[in-house]
């Protein structure tokens, strides 16, 4: 119970750290003994010491025979800092609380047994899940070399995201439009197609929040380089621009670079190679705005690791609209794609539910 | 406060009489003096007292200077019983209190204005909302002569109701199953369309809920005639079964008669003309379960008074699936059914969401 506690703690620092510690995972730690909360850290940057060092250093020499409380495996390897697992052998910690174990294939395991090699307890896997997801881009990245990808839709209870006509503005409410902009901020890039930019023309920043902390790098899929230079994602300059594409020719793609865009020219612009090439680039993870045609593209490739949906009290109906989902489809309900339901929550008359990948 | 208290209870008994009282509407009084409940009373059959009555009699000499709480505008005509306002004034109540008034012409503020008239005290409005739920098939009945209409749905969260290879087993959960079940024994009628009976083949009877008080009555809509005679809703005479078409060969029709099948033959099948004549044969309120024909046929009929879907946590995908909203769709967001979200609630994985017709 008293782990719990301390872990949840730790969990509450580590979450405040979202996006300014990538490519490294969020992690906090705190050296407690007898009841008293000796030391705190948090691990703020990349290149900044590991969370375990800070709560060592603060706790000085009463961390001997106390128990450390941290949400990621300590790690053993010579990195950008010294092992963790050592300073704690060398703190005299007499036991050692762990939520998860690290999944990068340096460290993996291999603390654990560091740390157990010197006599000291380890105990495993207190709120795992809570601490899963409060690292998952990290895990996902480690795990497969791509970026975490986020799908945000804001639908029909039909499933529709503009009516034949085409008219979408607005489906959801406000509330469900602002509280979206939080996942603008918490990403690394957000994604559209073209088709998207063409028809809303969107800035694609978080302006619905005040005093946003940072704004995207925007994305745009634009096979056959339509984007108009004009369009508010190169022209506003509020953020950086990247627009993968099929076309080579070099002076069409020189007008782009010089109206600062990154151009990504690729032999397709299939999901696996996009995200591949994103990945290069620093993109951990993407949240993926539309329009139909990416939504499906991102769904049949099986790479879309979340769904953010905001399901707006209304009926737009026809098969001539915009759908969130229609592409190819799945023949049956044994292939289809399967979710696993995370929470739900009401904002306004809309319904918000967020799913992962069923595994 | 302590009106809210009793009303309440009023409302606990008034709702445990669903079905059983229809065409007439769901209603409890009880009668209270000094903080003691002197009589109760419930309208449990068309043709019985009405609750007041039974209130009035059992609270006998002591009625005199007490409150009756009653969820329903007591009548002031003569119908197949005398009027409750007179009972209410012999019996020397002196305050009434009254969550609805009655929309039924015969009565319309007519009660409350005799009531008055005899110098009672009455408070309208007591938990008018909820009272207004109870009984909303019957005021639906009052005002507009027609079936209440209830579409059930089960969905996948891209609103597809079975694959492009008309793949749909099963889309929600048992527990969603079951529960969509309650509402096949809370509804008068249960209409499908033929396709639904070819391709499923089902009971339509609320087979998933143990010791079901009742089988709805079945409606098939089927302007061809091609409902097979060895179809369950004609063969298993486990319910009534009413088939709707447009089909006038009597020597057809003489069959499906001495299958026991109700025929009911009619120049189209419009939504309205189905719903007046399914209204005049005593079905105060229809369970839609589809296929999707039928669902965008009802809600391009706006007809449609309530939705009680069922999300899915998977997605189907493809223009060629079956849509829970396809048919000809809306043009824009400003003509579209616009809905009103009632309840949110889980089951097993799915999200089961209650919408009202918005007004």
């Amino acid at each position: 119970m008293q782990d719990q506690i301390y872990m949840q703690l730790v969990l509450e620092i580590a979450k405040n750290t979202m996006l300014q510690t990538l490519p490294n995972p969020h992690v906090a730690a705190i050296v407690v003994k007898d009841g008293v909360i000796l030391g705190i850290g948090c691990h703020l940057r990349p290149g900044d010491h590991h969370a375990e060092i800070y709560a060592i250093q603060q706790a000085g020499a009463a961390a001997k025979g106390a128990t450390l409380y941290v949400n990621l495996e300590p790690c053993s390897h010579y990195g950008k800092t010294p092992p963790c697992a050592n300073a704690i052998i060398a703190a005299g910690i007499s036991r050692v609380v762990i939520a998860n174990l690290d999944e990068n294939p340096l460290v993996a395991g291999k603390g654990v047994a560091k740390l157990k090699e010197a006599g000291i307890l380890v105990d495993i896997g207190i709120l795992a899940e809570e601490a899963y997801r409060l690292n998952q881009v990290f895990f996902h990245n480690v795990k497969h070399v791509q970026p975490f990808v986020t799908i945000k839709v804001g639908m029909s209870l039909d499933g529709k995201i503009a009516s034949y006509k085409n008219l979408s503005q607005w489906i959801t409410s406000r509330s469900s439009r602002k509280d979206a902009h939080q996942y603008r901020i918490n990403h690394t890039g957000i994604l559209v197609g073209v088709g998207t930019v063409l028809s809303d023309d969107p800035s694609l920043t978080p302006h619905l929040i005040e005093n946003a902390p940072r704004n995207p790098i925007r994305i745009v899929l634009d096979s056959n380089l339509k984007t108009p230079l004009s369009a508010r994602v190169i022209a506003d300059k509020l953020a950086p621009t990247i627009i993968c594409t099929t076309v080579s020719d070099k002076i069409k793609l020189e007008l782009y670079q010089y109206a600062g865009v990154d151009i990504i020219v690729l032999e397709n612009l299939e999901i696996n190679t996009v995200l591949n090439e994103l990945y290069k680039r620093g993109i951990y993870s993407i949240l993926v705005e539309g329009g139909e045609k990416i939504y499906a593209s991102f769904i049949e490739s099986g790479k879309v690791n979340q769904i953010i949906s905001y399901i707006s009290p209304q009926l737009i109906g026809s098969r001539d609209a915009k759908h969130f989902f229609a592409g190819n489809g799945f023949a049956d309900l044994m292939t289809n794609m399967k979710l696993k339901l995370e929470t739900i929550s009401q904002l306004e008359n809309d319904v918000k539910l967020i799913y992962t990948k069923a595994l």
